[in-house]
């Protein structure tokens, strides 16, 4: 009798994250992947978006905790198609928990759909979700070492976004050490610097965000 | 020909704690565990604290990080005894690391030894090390919903600190429901607010370390 062995759990999530990217590369859904330390910002960012978006696309958004319902009620506030997944305490979302997601959202009919990851600057590197790009969400109040101590999650990343700007004035952050960590690890990476208290750095994000969408929505994927 | 099975990972790396805490403890040593999400300042603790505890003790350090020796070359201006743990990706300290960096400092030799652990809120808290007291700390600037959103980090401790108090001015942080929170949770943890930055509350912090030395060093685990 033959024993089937699964070798590699990261290669069925690989399959999983292609046939996501599939499903939303055929019917023009970009999707953004947004990964963090706890309390960067993740939610503040995509809620500023949905109010500077709302009016010309149809957003979704899937919010992902270990636990509660927080941050998705912020959200439902302002756009109906939200879903949480909540882990339960494993730490990290996996394509197969997004592929279930996406099939509650109906998001094949959404223009842009945003993940927020679990707050977890490692676990989640790794896991390929199908999304059309991946952002690194740091800020100025976590410090400028974050690069040099979590290298990984800044070299997986499609660009790096630098909130909380606001607090430069109340902070030994600096930007130069930070800048440099990050072109070190990943030279093509852009950086964006905004405040979403302030609105500083919001109109180069949606730009940045137009240009994905209008590039016909199929990127060169890291994955 | 018997097949043997390690059923429980955890119940291994248990024997580990319970090693490692039954020699901290015949040699009079108190080892805290400092968990948080990263950049919440655990080194900027344990920086205030050596300062202040330095004359009367012998103190040493275990740094724990998946890559740098950032923090540990902090540490060593300060005093001889610190060790670096590179866990090269992986996303939490467990006993068995401990267990030699513990051998690798003589820690036998030293009165207290603060562990920083990888910052992540999730995955290092179902990992007893051998701690005599685990904290929590978390700071003003990731907000006051963390409790909420990481609850089994704020259940599984001996005491919260809370970081970056002089950030409150500049933040929407709500103390009432931040504290409510951690109660609910957990409800005989201490909360001592502080900034390492100004210096607030480092006095009852050292307090609460000094009485834990005082107590015998053999406190009820909870582990």
């Amino acid at each position: 009798m033959e024993i089937k062995v699964i070798e590699n759990v990261m290669a069925y999530n690989k399959l999983e994250a292609d046939s996501n990217r599939e499903f939303l590369k055929h019917n023009n859904t970009v999707m953004i992947n947004i990964l963090s330390a706890p309390g960067a910002g993740k939610t503040s960012l995509i809620i500023e978006t949905i109010k500077q978006l709302r009016g010309n696309f149809k957003i979704g958004v899937i919010e992902g905790d270990i636990a509660s319902t927080h941050d998705a009620e912020k959200i439902k506030n302002l756009i109906e198609d939200v879903v949480q997944i909540n882990t339960g305490g494993t730490c990290h979302l996996n394509a197969s928990m997004l592929a279930e997601a996406i099939r509650q959202l109906n998001a094949g009919s959404l223009d842009l759909l945003f993940v927020e990851n679990v707050g977890n600057l490692i676990c989640p590197v790794g896991f390929d979700l199908g999304e059309t790009r991946r952002i690194l969400l740091s800020s100025v109040s976590e410090g400028d070492d974050k690069p040099v101590k979590y290298p990984k999650a800044f070299i997986k990343t499609d660009m790096v976004v630098l909130n909380k700007t606001d607090m430069l004035p109340y902070s030994e952050f600096d930007m130069g050490f930070f800048s440099d960590s990050v072109k070190k690890l990943n030279p093509d990476a852009q950086i964006i610097k905004l405040s979403c208290r302030t609105g500083e750095g919001i109109s180069e994000w949606i730009h940045w965000l137009n240009d994905v969408m209008k590039s016909g929505k199929k990127p060169d994927l890291k994955f």
